[in-house]
């Protein structure tokens, strides 16, 4: 054996969902403020600053301009983003073919939280920061939201705030860090860091930041429009071991419907299985899509419009920008059914085709769309539970609260957040192909791993990590669903094969 | 709590480790044939079938033909692969831009292993298989290895023996089942599902096909070109736990260099930090290539030729056919260069940039090279510890075997695969940019995920699942690698930033 000078660790942290469980715990105050005075507090982060957005030409935008040929809405920089063209070729749905604009964007950002121990529970550095495309403009951010193109200076504004703990050779202890994908229709193959970094040293939060635990963080999560999308796709790769479980809830972690590798066979078939033809094109060459002065967009106005907008803000990297943004048609609904099987809860994911997704199918929520997209379809055609969602009656619902999507792209881009419980003949054991039964701490695991959990189901972790949602069950159990466990000839339900 | 039929069941199986390990310490004999008399029933099959593989120039490949415009190298069903050009620039390297053909193939075929116990041992049921590119046609191979071209009978020829096992209704209990990259040099993009089955019913081995232990193909893979590489990337993904550790190794499970979420963070780093530019061209474009009556290559003979050929074989789904194949320049050089630190091995893993890996990057082993490609340049530009490989004395090397790579793509694709040992001042603590010290048993955790661990690095690992190697150490202390842990300040070297 050869000794060397660096000493071995254990390969986890097994301290540390016990860490974080207990700062969810702390819901009503931390070390900076207490809960119910953060409005407040964010109401004068706002005043404190001079923010306008107002919408602009697409020929308007400073920087900005279709890049001769291809259409391409390019910045002069050739950074930051550009708005290109995708023809998408499926193999399920009403719909196989299409043509739509899209966000290139290749750069590797960083969504960084700062977390220290306070009194022995752990606090994150929370930021309030403004993004063009919220309606209230500001909401809570991570420590760090960073593109590349922010921290290699290429607009030449102040540097990123505490960037320091996460990049670089005085950065802090590493908890998570891994790259997880965007939004797929909107994005082109789009990832970011997330990233959760303990500090042992002092740190002075700025006048825009505040220290906030866990369980302030969740319930902050129970208002409309409060904690930013990159927050919560940070907050939803905690290594929580088993969250969204409640008070005596004990001895049920670690047993699921499926295994691991059988979920994880269920996910290799759900990969292996589509035949995608996706290719870039120019944006130009977009079919069904007009460029008008204001927007980019379609004659029936669904999905989204390419527009502008013109940013004012005083506490930015740069005091005043423009920018192309996406504007969704409709609000979305984004919504996990549950169901509690012996005790366990277990969310309905769907394996979900997303054009922009590097590889296939990433697992999402139960139900995610935009209703008005669909109305217009036969009910056969609208996606499998939307119908079950919309109409749950109150004591179903454990969960609805609006969220925003990525403000520095998009535009009032909202989304009804939802969990839902049902019984077994609303959502069976057997669910239909491209669904599968999993409990949150299988999701939870994955999230440990890029391109498995999209970033809809993230959203809804977060607020399992945080515990802002238990899945406890108000619902009586249904007359059918009482049979022993041990009558059942195949425990297993077979699994859809890859010859299709 | 809503009562349901179907019941839970543990996450993860954990008696399989131990059930595999039990089966990789039977080396000599197991229920099917003493692994000494191995050889002569491969012979035995060889003798059994008539195979013939001939050179056949390019434009006289039945079904194949070049298309107009492109002059891609396609089947006539369109179906089966296709040779196009690719347009590759990176970032580091002596080279940084160049164009070369590739295999495109997006359809996902599986590799699967039957698993059955005889007498509690489990065993598996492994084929003897032509394959035209092998320089000795038949190879040990996998239960089953289907293209979806196979499986949908695009060939119409006979079905593929055992799929049931591993699709449809009555396939078995799935244990792994996880997408997997093929080489990234020579593949654009192509994965395979790699399965691991076990059943529990009978299963009648046919005459090409024989049940082995894991430990009796441990022994088979310390013979030069006997284990095909579909067969090691399979046994690569086995859940062992704790891989390559011999007898008196318990106890140091669980500990390693880094921490889980440190290796994370390092690979996250190195997927993002790449600017990569990665583009489909026609093949009739590709620079610096010439296609001629019996090749494609290029002048310098470097890299590989397209070549095509002829075979005829009795056992196969069709009796004859013609394909491309791609014949490297020379035999290549994949190792993994170890030390054993505070008695746990690791293993110098090395983060690669592939053209035609699907992200970005993959962990390979510490060299991986065809050395001649190599031999024009400064030592400098040479690839870092291939001279530690090739100038390694005697009692460093640990294995040092000739595998091929997969016969059905490749002509005469071999590489000595090896184990090398070192001391801290051959590979130190803090190895360059780009590298990592892992242990097997991060490496195994890592296989049961996709787009991780590349193929060349899955042979190596294939060799300690099997327990074909141990890393002992042959090496005595050296001087200065007696310090004590305490004596280290900074236990963990900074880590590269994505900003570069």
């Amino acid at each position: 054996m050869t000794a060397t000078a660096t000493p071995l660790r254990p390969r986890t942290d097994s301290s540390l969902p016990g860490r974080l469980a207990l700062s969810a715990e702390a819901t009503d105050a931390g070390h900076g403020m207490r809960t119910e005075d953060f409005p407040v507090w964010l109401e004068g982060r706002a005043r404190a600053h001079r923010f306008a957005v107002k919408r602009a030409p697409l020929g308007a935008l400073d920087g900005w301009s279709f890049a001769p040929g291809t259409g391409d809405l390019v910045h002069r920089s050739g950074r930051f983003f550009s708005v290109i063209g995708l023809s998408v070729g499926v193999d399920e749905g009403p719909y196989r073919h299409w043509e739509q604009p899209i966000i290139l964007q290749p750069e590797c950002g960083i969504l960084g939280m700062l977390a220290k121990e306070f009194d022995g529970v752990l606090h994150f550095l929370m930021q309030a920061k403004m993004e063009p495309g919220n309606r209230n403009l500001l909401q809570l951010s991570p420590t760090v939201q960073a593109t590349r193109s922010n921290y290699s200076k290429v607009h030449a504004g102040a540097g990123v705030k505490y960037l320091e703990h996460f990049a670089g050779p005085a950065r802090g202890q590493v908890l998570t860090d891994v790259l997880q994908s965007e939004h797929g229709s909107w994005f082109y193959r789009k990832s970011n860091r997330n990233m959760l970094v303990e500090t042992y040293g002092d740190v002075r939060p700025d006048d825009d930041f505040c220290w906030l635990t866990l369980g302030q963080i969740g319930e902050l999560l129970k208002l409309d429009n409060t904690v930013n999308m990159d927050a919560r796709t940070v907050i939803s790769c905690f290594p929580m071991g088993s969250p969204g479980l409640g008070a005596g809830d004990a001895g049920v972690a670690g047993e699921a419907m499926h295994s691991d590798a059988e979920m994880q066979s269920w996910f290799t078939v759900e990969r292996s299985r589509h035949d995608l033809d996706i290719t870039r094109i120019p944006l130009a060459d977009v079919r069904d899509w007009e460029r008008g002065e204001t927007r980019i967009g379609r004659e029936d106005g669904r999905y989204f419009d390419v527009v502008g907008v013109q940013v004012e803000a005083g506490n930015r990297e740069v005091t005043g920008w423009s920018q192309p943004l996406i504007e969704p048609a409709d609000t979305g609904v984004a919504a996990f059914v549950y169901r509690r099987l012996h005790g366990v809860p277990h969310v309905l994911t769907a394996a979900r085709v997303e054009a922009g997704f590097l590889e296939t199918v990433e697992l999402g929520p139960t139900v995610q769309a935009t209703p008005v997209n669909w109305a217009h379809l036969p009910a056969a055609d609208r996606p499998p539970f939307l119908d079950l969602v919309r109409n749950a009656r109150p004591e179903q619902i454990t969960y609805d609260v609006v969220h925003s999507e990525e403000g520095g792209r998009f535009l009032n881009a909202e989304s009804r957040y939802l969990f839902v419980e049902a019984d077994e003949i609303q959502a069976p054991d057997q669910p239909p192909q491209g669904f599968c039964w999993v409990t949150p701490e299988q999701l939870n695991a994955l999230t440990g791993h890029g391109h498995y959990v999209n970033v809809q189901a993230r959203t809804l972790l977060s607020c399992l990590n945080s515990g802002s949602v238990h899945l406890s069950s108000a619902m009586p159990p249904s007359p059918s669903s009482v049979a022993s466990p041990s009558s059942v000839a195949s425990p297993f339900p077979p699994l859809p094969s890859c010859t299709r």
